[in-house]
């Protein structure tokens, strides 16, 4: 188990441009400048609770490029497995976001075709890649991406299987991507190979027809499948800027579900990847005390939790602040207002 | 009907400035620099949802005229019937505005006298701006400002009337422009030109002596003039930051109340301009399908309420955005937390 | 009674930064520069509510000691007994805020060893200074700072009363500058020269080892030290984002306790200096209507409980804008929603 | 002449991100959100000097889109020739710039492929187009964008030359877009239709292999096509932030060529846009005194040289600025230092 | 002498608004909030320097007011003689300023009639005012504001000069306020009472018809008139960011005339106030050395030169910058980079 | 040769407060919060040039020293030996710079003692941190620190040096932390460990006591030490805002000197750290091509001229940009004015 990273996720690196505050995007003079991406938002937020992690991505060699890398060192995050496009058509993806507030919603525009990230190939990497991390983490966004992602990241699922790892998945279903029915497709194909499964419920009944209620739905992927782990996010989104976030976890080897009361009336700031933020502490758990399901289960919906909290997509949240935070929520005396 | 515009206003256009954030007046080092001006609102928020508009006002011949008519046109409002004021001492209206944060009020300092729209005449514009519009708009604040505006504000109103123009009136009353009194004597001479007529509960009681409950107050005022809508907004200030806002609509033609659920729990950014955008929405809906009152008092309610999430007098919101608010607000079961 | 200063207090000042928003201190690019201190934000506040005050610390003479007195000038604080320090080892104690959203807390982080403040001593002032003011206050966190702080502290407090002033005192218990025993013993010392006594609940209890209700509490402190007023605030803490603020005032001479509803749903802003804002509210009522205990709990609740929506330490309310506070707290029926 | 409009464009429109100041690309957390675009910065130019101009481009149906379309009214530049490409792939071309200081040069970083221009086609224009402007202003860049817009730009040269449009056209070679080689090919197949024709000194020798001075080639261009005004600008790049500017211009009709000093030591704040600028100048002056060269170019010089002292592409002097930056530059007396 | 001030200074203050950088006043989303006014510029420069002034003027109580006193405040001026205008159409004068960059020049617009100011009056002070202050200070702008301002300007230097003040007077001739003639006509009749005398050479040449060459000129007030300092400043616009500045003085007394180098290549941020901080620097010589004219000439000129480079009206500079700005002025050996 | 980093560097790591544009240190509301220090301004200079580098340092374990280990990941420098100070006193250096403007020089204020780098010890450290790296780079300002910094120094450069790695040492006499006598006392102790020596001219001839023309004095180093390369830096200040920079190296082992044309007309943004960003292109020449101390000197000058015009201490070059800018350096054709 003595592999240089603890985990390794694939997936693209996009640029976010948001006007500040409650400015719109069809109005206002500046962006904030920042960086995201789903998997992106896992590793680092699994490097800040304090593991080895790295992304697997391909961005331009440009100076866009470098600015991106420049922040994911920032973050932590190793950059030994970015690769660069130095087409004259490279790209990096790009999505604006403008916060809600009720009850006007929170908005996307996407503009995420021809990246670089699509052209990412299997052969950019040296083979010792697949051997250098304890666990593998991809989304299905990364597959929905185009036909050559897709082949990559079901490739990469199964050499870094092969070489042990264990293998994560979060189904993070975008309609904008692709059709359930593709996603059904695609999904049930590399299910074989998942560990840690990431569903919500909606999506698990909607993409995958399931029926029944939550406990049986989850249950049932491990069923179907060798799936250890499978959790599921429950967000109520009283609205733009309060939420209630909590999950369930079940684990297939001890038969057993894990829950425990949600986080109420969060105040957010920035609700744009909490359910990333979410895996990277159920990851967390995992990884740093192997079989503690409740430990994963706490730490995740803390590190969910306390994301909404922040702006931009990526976590900021240390061991530490996390560990306090998971206090005060189980705590039910007095609480100090400051953390001084 | 084929006029070249649906609806123009006429009524002073005002720099605003304020602090960013919870910054107070009377401190800081920035401002922020925008336009409003209660007529400008409701021409920029029916201009947003897709009809033709243009506001009538006099501003100076400077630089800061220049950076008003340019954001004039930014939101999509013709400049055609803009005259400048090229006296040496021609000059602008300021506002200062202030959010508020329980339990401190919003607070707003006027600069606003000496303006060169106080020397507006009729006589500055071709007779053809009075047959080139399907609706005319203006409210009681252009009445108060000064006898020269009240003046044109009047003459304008009935020519615009001659030449087939819906005459659309906000009584919008303000203490510090003029008393009651005054307010009601110089409206009650125009209500004979006046087909929507909007008034709030308490500007009826107070300034126009009404009794009765509400529906009786609104009645009224169709029973004594040739008005065929009377609107009236109920907004329920819980805190500078929370509000509920609804309204009450009464056709005349078909004797009937139009109501439905106020939006409640609207997450304030800045109230300033919301009864405009309020009035923008119904104006929308009566000139797009003429007499359909629910859609009036749909668009208006909307409008109205998203106005307060955005910063600044101006709206925001087009014809997509609107519609799926309102959809949203009729719906009852599980709704989307974002528009991607 | 005529003495130049009203109220006069000794403490240190720091600078403040802080990241906007809802930044982190551990991202992010500017900082908010500002300045704070418990006795500076009660003086500055007294300042703006009408009184002439002072405050008396030392800085460096540096451009940053040269900015802390600008600001302080700005509140309308007298910088006639600042003195300065031009020893090559001279600095201003720094503090790092970070605002906080439900379930993340606001963060604190000091680096105020080694300052100028610790080397202050009575001989740098002329005799005349304690001659010099109706009121002297200063607070346990002064006492705290370092042996020579708190040797001036208690010299200043005994010197000001031998000249006939008030002495006023917050104990403002922190437990990163000292142990509550050591502040106990400290305190209890300096207890029979204090005439307004500021003490929470909960560090009656955990410091004084005081037991019983609340009002008890309070009264034993004035039967054992001859003591007038003693003041005690109640902060809820619903979130980071609102709290409810009231207090409860016993006045020994009329063996009376004051109180009054809360102000209840506070949007805080920046929760700093509230309570040192609540004193000056206090302690003007007391400076400007002598012995009318109620009108000090009002300007106190009113002062602190506003305070919390304004970024900052230091207070911003003039007389005009409590007044309107404590007017719209007390009233039951309909409120205007802006001042305009 | 009686035409709606004195000048349409056909051209990319752009967002434009760049960090303010000295900031570079690849650091720092925010950009200035700006439009540009070779034609919108000649068409907006013109509009400032007091003419009708509008922008035939396609714009993606998104919050981007609008923001873009917003920002073209605020200039002044008509909208009705946008038209808006509704396909999930639709995409705005970005530029990325960054400021130079010597010895560090400005940077740009495009990612201008894929873009919904691309799809441009004239099919997708009433006819009455072609028939609604005095003249008609393309560049090479659109040429080179791909196949589609340059059959697209070129089919509208013809058609608009067709309606009696004076057609201009600026070379605006860009070696990252197409080579020399096609360049030459493309144009030489245009230039018949062409009457006022923008070609650097440069461009001219690598491109079209012309030789001799720059008169005898600017002349050559006349002779071998149909072209009545050739104009040739002149740029001294001292360092990032000092040029000098001035231009060249022939007219084949009275076989004249006009020059005058150029303007030395402008103090560049964003030199981006300035040749387009230029380009501006001299179709205002061809446009309001037909035949007045030695008006076009002075227009032109000053409206070139101005341009780089505003930052973003687009120009911002109106026809007052410009001609008393004409009269200071012929001026030799003493000058007013600012204008008040 | 033993006078609490050592210079008052009569004059209208302003809110001055300028975007940021070179952004423009028609355009932009923000505006820099400053302080500004001849008067109040050269009290402030002389306060840094270590004297104690104030300023006598009018302006609005309203939250706009209270952030100008604070202004006033924290560049160490008394607000002691400011006066409030409670009155419903109160105000406070405004001016947008632009940078300039060549060949654009810096532009000014001014919003500054009807306010507060031109309705001052002596009988609003305490008449120990009068006995207040070593010296007293007004300018042309002053007397040029309206009758009401002029008369109360024109009873205050005589009222100084009863009371044994130094009378300083600064020409500050603006065309766009009076006529040369009215200026000269006005003037002449107050030079009885002026001591120190500030007037270019250009405004000598044009409204006092003054001819010779500029020491002829300066000799020939003090003839006419018991002038005992005559200083004319003398700048070269080499383009808005670089000029060169220097000065003359001429004391009748000692009939000698005072001059040095001048500063050359100031790299020039804001060029306003730079005038009246040079007269700050004058005026602050004859004060603390009364007779020292060269003493005067040097800390004129360094603290007019200096002021060129920092943003705003207001001086920014104290003793201890000015002495070593004029010790590197005058050093011709090797200087340090910078102060560490 | 196979170590796992190129350059290690041991030295105080500073936040740096800045006010933005020409705002001064004593006003304005915001700081620029930055990172920097000698030593890590060259490591992460030749980090971007594309050698492995890692500082040595310790810093608080607070959230600001997690700010100061995040921006230093961000340049791509390891933060494998930074050690964290746990202590309640540990305290961050901090710096604050304010830009210059002729004749305004720039000024710092620093806040840099009791702060954690004062003790570091080598205990701290993994004895393998010796054999890790082929470079260790100290300077003067270390060995200033403290006695236990100068104690650890002195160890590291003996320890490095034993397990055969390259002694870098930049003398950086500032005479704020020690005098020239102590300097030169402690300096000629561990001139026996140095390999490569930077030492400017004005510090050889005052604390070295060098006498001689330039090229004497630099080759006399090597002759008493056995030092193989002494460069030395030669800035010219024109202003502020315009500097000249070259500079003279010196190889022992051929005895040659060598130089080139220096960079003249800099367009200063923040000259701060340029002469760090030369030693990174030193040592960036010597590491990559081990004797080419043409390339050394030419890597230099481009990288220290290149940093004066980006703001912050830190270097932002990567190595294509710094070749681009030798190759315009050393060109004497037409050049491009953009990197496009």
């Amino acid at each position: 188990m003595n592999k240089p990273f603890d985990l390794l996720a694939l997936g693209e690196v996009l640029l976010r441009l948001s006007p500040s505050g409650n400015e719109r995007l069809m109005r206002g003079e500046t962006f904030q400048k920042q960086v995201g991406g789903a998997e992106l938002n896992v590793v680092s937020g699994v490097s800040l609770l304090g593991l080895r992690t790295g992304i697997i991505s391909k961005i331009p060699d440009s100076d866009i490029g470098t600015f991106v890398k420049n922040r994911i060192r920032f973050c932590g995050v190793s950059d030994d497995y970015l690769v660069y496009d130095r087409d004259h058509n490279a790209r990096l993806g790009i999505y604006y976001y403008e916060n809600g507030a009720h009850p006007r919603k929170p908005r996307i525009v996407y503009d995420r075709m021809y990246t670089s990230v699509n052209k990412i190939d299997c052969s950019e990497f040296d083979s010792r890649l697949f051997d250098s991390a304890r666990c593998f983490h991809t989304s299905g966004i990364t597959l929905a991406l185009s036909p050559q992602a897709r082949k990559t990241a079901v490739e990469m699922m199964k050499r870094f299987k092969e070489q042990g790892a264990l293998i994560s998945f979060d189904v993070n279903f975008r309609s904008n991507l692709w059709s359930g029915e593709e996603a059904r497709a695609c999904i049930e194909k590399i299910l074989p190979y998942v560990d840690v499964f990431f569903c919500s419920e909606d999506t698990a009944r909607l993409t995958f027809h399931k029926e029944g209620d939550l406990k049986d739905i989850m249950k049932s992927f491990t069923l179907e499948y060798p799936i250890s782990v499978v959790a599921s996010t429950q967000r109520i989104v009283h609205s733009p800027r309060k939420h209630t976030f909590g999950s369930v976890l079940y684990s297939a080897k001890s038969n057993s579900f894990y829950v425990e009361e949600p986080y109420r009336n969060i105040e957010v700031v920035d609700r744009i990847g909490s359910g990333d933020a979410y895996i990277s502490g159920v990851l967390y758990g995992l990884l740093s005390s192997p079989g503690d399901c409740r430990a994963a289960l706490e730490y995740g919906n803390a590190t969910g939790a306390v994301k909404n909290t922040v702006p931009g997509d990526l976590p900021s949240s240390d061991l530490k602040e996390i560990q306090s935070i998971i206090q005060a929520h189980k705590s039910t005396g007095p609480q100090l207002e400051m953390s001084r």
